[in-house]
């Protein structure tokens, strides 16, 4: 291990210990920070631990709710709505996913809303849950608009993800985990940075063009993917999490990072089918496992070395980091360890020692 | 109107009538008369009364069971199985999805699925069945094979569409409604007979190159729309459709066109959320137009004359033709009648005449 390489066990350890220190009960410090380290080992940096100093900014800036008190404030036979109150996205999310699981697998299946929330990380994390479990899940989450309808110029709709994970046998689990927008914004940076100009589908500039330079498109908009197709999608996560959940949707929802003036007031949707009450489980999941290898074994494109399942890279490099560590960068550690001295909390070296002490005991 | 142009009851009758002679009971000729003409009334004239022939041709060669027994296979409160025996596929959805809004109202949501079954027209007509109820509703069907998995050059995928339909108040209800493939196969027919190219990103050839030669294209397979991520809903469709429901998926599914030797053994699923079990279906009706409206009147990109939801178009076709008739094409309407006289029913222009006499007596 490199010094920049951690084991997940010690940055469960360290992030637990920020947000509990943030005011969080252990109980939700512990899923948020299990929620941000799967995220990292299924190799999506950029949604993981080095999210930490933004929630904590927002938190100590009063903008979430270390404590919220999710109850449910509607609830039928295989549906529920549970109140974010304003807390982490990971907190309310988790329990939604709870909740909908145990419903689902009384009823054959089920629903549950969070309104008034925050992000909540990845969606494959709450479809996984359902996975687990033995059913098919579903999770999206609206998210603050940097998108343009189809045919349009105005940022109206977040890059609205949505995420369905179905179980398979002995091959790895179908997840799909995908944002509606062509790409993240986070590609117009980098290209920025780069110097580099961007394919002429991903964005408009402020007057509607379709540009390739990258600047003019962070002044301008994402474009959905596959055009009205990703366009129709974005607009269903946003009625599923906003307007359903009665809490903002598009525009009227406010940005992880570019709103430190306001809550972000979006909402989520998880939903379960227990496979089960349609077909045998064991049949179902044998079927899965013939269906991901006939794929997985097909004839390959022109100059592709190698067919993927939905999923599979990210299950991949999760059964490789769980093993080898996950490698943070070295401003990320930098940020992470300035927040962690302000907070009173041992550095993400000094928690990783400390474990490494304890293995060896 | 022209010659060709037939008001929409007079078309119903017409469909009505050849399918109850084709053996389907009168309840039953009614629902697929409905659901052909309801396509032609939005503009969708590929998937309408145009499809008539072919039906009619699986049913006599014993393809397409006329009298399916579409018992209920698997129940629990909110999910269930029915068996579509076999049978046109319209009839065994609309009673999957008439069962699925029922539970939904009970429970707060439901899905319902279809096995064994065969082409059921357009998605989006029962999802609307579920919107004009004032629910959300969903339907998914699986396909035959057309479409290579996202890296590949086999068709192991169909263009397995998808369909959600969502109330509004005074605005049009948003219905989305798309094949997982960048086009319908139909696209690469049309530009082959008008010897013109196809964009580089809708099909691969035979050998898994990336072309712009149609009838190269047709050898070879559609590719799915946004590249891994229409791939992975193409999957999800599949899984759904095919897998959970014990049909078949993917490669080893019937052509309606392409397999005269075999049933399509093809599935459905259904879903539908009770709008009220979340928010007061008003206040949410009313969102729902706000939202709408601001995406119609926001600023345009270059060149777009109009912001459309998802549906809009369709809905005002449908508004448009419920007045003025629905246009034939001169060799469907041959087709048509053709069929007629072999069963010995009026031809189109004859119940045309009759139901014109009737309205003015």
């Amino acid at each position: 291990m490199t010094t920049n390489t951690y084991s997940p066990d010690s940055l469960k350890e360290f992030a637990g210990a920020i947000f509990h220190k943030l005011g969080l009960s252990e109980e939700d410090a512990e899923i948020v920070s299990d929620v941000l380290i799967t995220t990292d080992l299924r190799g999506i940096s950029s949604h993981g631990v080095a999210r930490i100093p933004v929630y904590a900014k927002r938190i100590k800036l009063g903008l979430i709710n270390p404590k919220p008190n999710n109850q449910v404030l509607k609830e039928n036979t295989c549906t529920a709505l549970i109140d974010g109150d304003n807390g982490m996205g990971q907190v309310a999310s988790y329990k939604a996913m709870k909740l909908c699981i145990k419903k689902a697998q009384h009823t054959g299946m089920a629903s549950v809303a969070v309104r008034n929330s925050n992000h909540f990380g990845i969606n494959a994390y709450y479809s996984m849950m359902a996975a687990k479990e033995g059913l098919i899940g579903m999770a999206f989450t609206n998210t603050s608009p940097l998108m343009a309808p189809f045919g349009g110029r105005e940022r109206l709709l977040g890059s609205n993800p949505l995420s369905i994970s179905v179980p398979a046998g002995k091959e790895p689990d179908v997840v799909i985990d995908m944002a509606t927008s062509v790409v993240a914004r986070g590609k117009l940076e980098v290209a920025l940075k780069k110097g580099i100009e961007i394919p002429k589908d991903w964005a408009v500039d402020a007057e509607g063009n379709f540009t390739t330079d990258p600047g003019k498109a962070l002044a301008g908009a994402l474009l959905p993917f596959g055009g009205h197709k990703g366009y129709g999608l974005a607009l269903l996560v946003d009625i599923l999490s906003g307007v359903l959940t009665s809490s903002k949707y598009g525009p009227y929802t406010g940005s992880l990072f570019g709103n430190m003036d306001r809550s972000q007031e979006i909402g989520h949707f998880f939903l379960a089918i227990n496979i089960d009450n349609f077909r045998d489980y064991s049949e179902f999941t044998e079927e899965m496992d013939k269906m991901v290898k006939e794929i997985k074994n097909s004839q390959k494109a022109e100059g592709v070395a190698r067919i993927y399942t939905p999923g599979e890279l990210e299950f991949e490099k999760y059964q490789e980091l769980l093993i080898n560590g996950v490698v943070i960068n070295d401003k990320v550690q930098e940020e992470l360890n300035f927040l962690a001295q302000k907070l009173g909390i041992p550095s993400l070296q000094e928690i990783s020692a400390q474990s490494q002490i304890a293995s060896t005991v």
